[in-house]
């Protein structure tokens, strides 16, 4: 347990429920909360999942409150037989188990606003153990609770995510704010890359030991790339300041033209930014990502003043009627060619009128591959202002989806790299890693 | 701890990282491994995340020893300074890291076959605690330890999740499996429904409890609708036969045509066993999920014999060149209308000479929205041999991925009723739930 005022608070969080442990659910509750826990200064320390068994939460609770300063419970507060949580927590703190008449009036127009009707099951969650406090739940009919224990916290919330979420917002971090004044929150920086794995992105930069502890770095891969996170210790100052920027500098020098934002920003969200900034359109021509590059642009709010249309061109057919793509083209070279990668590219941008084209063609698996053009074998091709520039791609046989996922990410960052005046043939994301 | 010949043993998973206790990454190992394990009869009982310190790793690593038949670590055996993994294990058990030229000579061909040169510290990636056995690492350098103790498990796995999946897979499942014989595996049945909540659903099934404990009920939220999963105890046999059979009874009266499956098959997968059953092809025309139905649609392997073509078509131009949507119908309703979700519909049937053809239009937001058109509103068209049905949507505010994953699943769910000939007016998912 940590207190004194400038360094954060120790939590544990704990989540309840088979869901978590048979197989079925990934908790994303800990996550979540563990980095807005951070954002406030309380750094979850461990986690744990246990089942629906009452002998359980109350060990593990128990030992939570003997090491650390805030304590997180989520889930089994619903009103079904296997959520024993409440029942559990009360039994630890011997307390009896009091109907508050605010959380059942809240639960009773929970259902009225819903046209239903509450039963006896529903108003127990009403039940609140005599000295905690509560809050009414936004979302739902499970209130939170919370109890003060000197100076640390307990609080129990519902596990639904949406509930969840709602009730930290609303009230779990307001009271940790009150409580905690104005401890400084985790201090932490992020760098996006793509076209290159963790291993080789972090040869590159080299170690960052010397800056220790005023910052350390962390590798995280996403759906588009390599993320870079530099997290400070919140005891710096003008040290930390020159150790970030040192830190900062050793990446940018590192990861080169693969960095294309220093920020969180993703993939898709930066080549909005180029296109908005430039006021210039984009069409895609897709066959074996299927739409899923149209689709990851299109996520991005505003997309329809830059993205004018795509095509999804599984047959041969459609690569002629709506891409024009030389029948003659497709028959002396094959759907999955350089050619046809160009053709398509530059067909989508004919028909679209915009500024930019991207195609993909390729076998994605786990069939259709050939000895001359096996599974992975893939063509990106990007046609602009300054023609067109076709690449191959060997993407390997690890799946269908990590084919079309690769895929996606080095036409987008084939596309990136045309935009801003960068070699287009470096990068390029090929070997899994 | 539970060890007789007809029950479930008891596991404990640790994940190990700094990364799964500041909120940068969700945890999916743990509920992989509880999986795969309970399908070899290992219940998972507990699940802790503990920072990349030495002391917590010993201490979580020796109280689960205490309580479980199996423990399996994963994370922290990587070769930079912040994984500790391995030392915090040999220290636990006052072992000597030994060097194995097994590993070395692996660790090597690994990192030559990728034309890079190893260094000392990669070599480390070598070494095993004294006593520990060893696997190497098919997609790694990181290989798996274990340590026998009087019929318990210890493993310790890589955290990169391909990594580690591939060591269980080759090497931690079939020890188990010749070391406890043929146990029986947990007894799971799933169910697949589409466009009704978890709330809904569960109240129009109604409560299993009578049937505990040889079969309890899960609910389930997925991106394309509400699975629902039935839990076998092992110890059942005829009793247990006829409770799962009275479980699917009651689940197939109350799910009524929201069921599509009686499996894990999602939505996709059962729109393409459709299609390629009847042997029908279909075609989209997307605007506001931009080509995330025809990327749902593409994950499934074989798409190319029945997914014929599609379009996202997200300017009026495109709508008008590329679906032949008159300009006038444009003009006098808006692109997000009835009418012109019908005609982009039967324009995408026409143009791709497809059996069926979905479209969809709508205001995904966050903005776009009016008085009259309010952010969520959002019309389906499926046109088919019998002719086309349009539906509105209400889907809210609740974000824009949010509208546009409800989008899909509407459209998939719409045309699932009218090529199985229910009522596609039915069902429909508005609301949150």
């Amino acid at each position: 347990m940590t207190g004194s005022a400038a360094e954060p608070v120790d939590g544990w969080v704990i989540t309840v429920g088979d869901e978590l442990l048979n197989g079925v659910r990934v908790d994303t509750n800990t996550a979540w909360l563990a980095d807005r826990l951070a954002s406030i200064g309380v750094k979850v320390v461990r986690a744990i999942s246990v089942r629906d068994r009452q002998e359980d939460i109350r060990a593990v609770v128990a030992e939570s409150l003997a090491n650390a300063d805030v304590v997180i419970v989520s889930g089994g507060l619903g009103p079904t037989e296997d959520d024993v949580t409440r029942q559990a927590i009360a039994d630890l703190f011997d307390a009896d188990l009091l109907r508050s008449s605010e959380v059942e009036a809240a639960v009773r127009s929970f259902f009225e606003d819903r046209g239903r009707t509450v039963s006896e099951v529903n108003l127990d969650q009403a039940l609140v153990p005599e000295g905690f406090e509560y809050a009414v739940n936004p979302r739902g009919t499970a209130p939170g609770l919370m109890k003060r224990l000197d100076g640390r916290f307990l609080f129990i919330l519902p596990g639904v995510p949406g509930e969840m979420k709602a009730l930290y917002e609303s009230w779990v971090e307001p009271v940790l704010r009150e409580a905690h004044g104005d401890r400084p929150g985790v201090r932490r920086k992020w760098f996006r890359t793509t076209g290159i794995g963790e291993s080789d992105l972090s040869d590159r930069i080299g170690r960052l030991d010397d800056l220790s502890p005023f910052v350390s770095v962390g590798y995280l891969p996403s759906a588009f790339g390599t993320a870079i996170y530099l997290t400070g210790s919140s005891s710096g100052g003008k040290e930390e300041d020159r150790c970030f920027a040192a830190a900062e500098e050793r990446i940018r020098k590192g990861a080169g033209d693969y960095l294309f934002a220093d920020s969180d920003q993703e993939l898709p969200e930066h080549i909005a930014d180029l296109l908005t900034t430039s006021g210039q359109t984009l069409a895609t021509a897709e066959s074996c990502t299927g739409g899923l590059i149209a689709g990851s642009l299109t996520d991005v709010p505003g997309a329809s003043t830059w993205f004018l249309r795509g095509w999804v061109v599984y047959s041969n057919q459609s690569k002629e009627e709506e891409l024009r793509v030389p029948h003659d083209l497709l028959l002396e070279h094959g759907a999955v060619s350089a050619e046809v990668a160009r053709a398509m590219a530059e067909g989508a941008r004919d028909a679209a009128a915009s500024d930019y084209a991207l195609s993909v063609t390729g076998i994605a698996g786990p069939t259709g591959g050939t000895e001359d053009k096996p599974v992975g074998l893939t063509f990106i091709g990007c046609s602009g202002p300054d023609g067109t520039v076709v690449r191959e791609y060997h993407l390997g046989t690890m799946g269908r989806r990590y084919n079309k996922q690769r895929s996606m990410v080095n036409a987008l960052d084939l596309l990136r790299r045309l935009i801003t005046g960068l070699d287009p043939m470096a990068g390029g994301w090929e070997t899994p890693g």
